[in-house]
């Protein structure tokens, strides 16, 4: 039985854990610098959301999300990581959680959602492809850190 | 004289045309839908906040920005659309422009800023290594509409 919820502030270190597993998964978790307790203070100043799948009292996939604007559409929604623990994928979960996610979204009033997968990410651009979502190869990402 | 400033509501009907502007030259104007109506009541929702060029009156450029998360690094503002108008280019406005977006990042306590750029936009993408920014060229973006 799974249970697909709404994060509260009680689940952050859950949350924090499967970042941790995703960003070793895509090959970064040195790049993963962000604290349990930075968690707690940016979701506490209403910076992210989450959407939580859980089973038997355990947090085993979210999405993490917040309001952005598309300045040609309107309301964007913003997926900025989405995991399932990796023993309880295709099972289902990430589908039922994606599900949610989009049904927030719509609750909100938002135009569209967005995200960005890894071009090498096959699985994850297959499952993106299932959900009928147009995948564009032609932006890049810019970037600049403030960090010393 | 140019001016740099925080963009307030007076300043939407401006930021709209820049965003047309910007739109045409993307080579995208019939997917520019939002309403001014729509910029008024998103912006007065604080999803949105915007830096503006002025000149003798007259809004010549903006950035509209909003802030959102990195899991991995923390606050993270994001800049959705950057213009100068066209017959005002090349007189280093833009800059002036991205130095306070800068400078206003950093004073929202973010550890970063990021943006997109179309891979053939050659003017801009020169603009930002310019800046010593990190051009990612690897990530895709999904989007799910829900306009009918």
């Amino acid at each position: 039985m799974t249970t697909i919820r709404k994060g509260t502030r009680d689940d952050l270190p859950a949350v924090h854990a499967l970042v941790r597993e995703l960003a070793i998964y895509e090959k970064a978790e040195h790049e993963f610098i962000a604290t349990l307790e930075d968690y707690y203070a940016d979701y506490e100043a209403g910076i992210f959301q989450t959407i939580v799948a859980e089973r038997e009292g355990e947090v085993i996939g979210m999405a993490l999300y917040y309001m952005t604007y598309s300045t040609w559409k309107g309301r964007m929604l913003y997926l900025e990581d989405f995991v399932v623990r990796e023993s309880y994928r295709r099972q289902g979960i990430g589908q039922l959680i994606f599900d949610a996610y989009l049904a927030e979204a719509q609750a909100l009033g938002c135009q569209l959602t967005k995200w960005q997968v890894l071009d090498w990410n096959r699985p994850a651009v297959r499952f993106y492809e299932k959900q009928s979502a147009t995948i564009e190869k032609e932006w890049w990402n810019g970037k600049i850190s403030f960090q010393s």
